[in-house]
């Protein structure tokens, strides 16, 4: 019996985001049919971070368990392959990768042995925008003010109670404590402004919550240095608004050995 | 009554090309639609090139005459607010937007005023090809001899008769010959050749024709030294293969005026 870690890359625009549902696209769902078509038996996958629709991820990471005819690190090409071929129609093929595939130690688990994740949200800041990036990035007309956007930024890393970045109605969790370990704000090319941000884990929505709220400081509409303020208040009424999922990619979950 | 010329851009992924066709998804279709909403009665646009399935357009041209209460200034965002709003699914809304629209003189025409068009054909020159990548590039993954393709593209400058580049079984021309006024080929970001083509006309899937033999000749199927063969040949036979819909871009459409 091994135990395989996937790294997965998608584009979440025509998926009903990761967790298996019924009668609905996802990415576990279609990712649960390729593997199983390869490995003969179904498999089940578990992912180390769920992600909701619309939302695409360039490093996520999945694990299963199994034996199969196959080695290792053949089951990307089988699966991509399948991939390439089977989704619903020609633009949406091949929608989903399988970036790498490698054994773990069998007591490693993809979600509870997670260190981190790092996240990516993309901002075109222009009033053109073209049709091609409709799905990738989100478009904001009116100029922002990037160096506000870097000062706000700067108060969110840390250890802090994000209970104001989470969104209402959220899965109770037992704590909203997280770590931020950097969160960056860079002009990118063409008008895109690019933010990064790392942490040991985060709230639902969190990221696009982070990202609505450094719009708004790039709007005027919030000052930076409420920032601080914003966070110790624990209310999610008195942060920005939730950005768009199509701007929002996970890049990369990070593991102990990795 | 006005005469008025669009410029139209759109991503091909979900149309059956340009043509109005019933009961399937076309750019004239869509367009026509947007168009005669806004006009208040049933608009027919004229296109200056057709392009097929999955074929993209940065600049497209298209004209349509009438009388209405708006500004023509006004037309873009008043039928762009529409295509962001009515098409099948979240990730096809806002696929086709008019970028500008102009009055033009009561003889101009979109297709017989032009003097050429502009396109852009662009390969993913690497191992690895990116989800987000599939409908818009042609995944090559053998290295290409940008170098030989440079080498042949040279000889397909100029007056010639291009049978070879056009489509076996293609509605019959007055003529084949062409002008093709530039063809080059540059390396771009991240393993991308990008072959730009400016000509007074294209056959029936000369572009991508050109683009496959240029393809051919970088992989060292086809000697850069045969091209001028092949085109006196003319034979479709001799070229290389015809490069999917995907890569291809409708860059511009020349005017006199412009």
């Amino acid at each position: 019996m091994k135990n395989v870690l996937l790294t997965v890359e998608y584009d979440g625009t025509n998926f009903a985001g990761w967790q298996r549902q019924p009668s609905v696209r996802t990415v576990q769902g279609v990712l649960e049919e390729g593997l199983s078509t390869v490995c003969g038996y179904p498999v089940t996958v578990e992912g180390a971070s769920r992600t909701d629709a619309g939302v695409h991820a360039l490093g996520a990471s999945a694990g299963f368990r199994g034996d199969f005819g196959i080695p290792v690190e053949r089951i990307p090409l089988a699966v991509n392959h399948i991939f390439r071929g089977r989704t619903p129609s020609p633009g949406v093929n091949g929608d989903l990768r399988i970036v790498q595939a490698r054994e773990v130690p069998a007591d490693f688990h993809p979600r509870f042995d997670a260190k981190g994740k790092k996240y990516r949200y993309i901002i075109r800041n222009r009033k053109e925008m073209p049709v091609f990036l409709r799905n990738y990035r989100y478009h904001v007309e009116k100029p922002l003010d990037v160096e506000q956007m870097k000062s706000a930024a700067a108060q969110v890393v840390g250890t802090h109670d994000f209970a104001c970045f989470q969104a209402t109605g959220s899965y109770p969790r037992r704590t909203t404590v997280r770590t931020v370990y950097f969160l960056s704000v860079e002009e990118g090319r063409e008008g895109d402004i690019v933010i990064e941000v790392g942490g040991d884990g985060f709230l639902y929505n969190m990221v696009r919550i982070i990202a609505g709220t450094l719009t708004d400081v790039g709007l005027g509409k919030i000052p930076p240095e409420a920032m601080a303020d914003i966070i110790a208040g624990r209310d999610r009424s008195r942060a920005g608004h939730t950005a768009p999922p199509q701007g929002l990619y996970l890049v990369e979950v990070y593991y102990q050995e990795a």
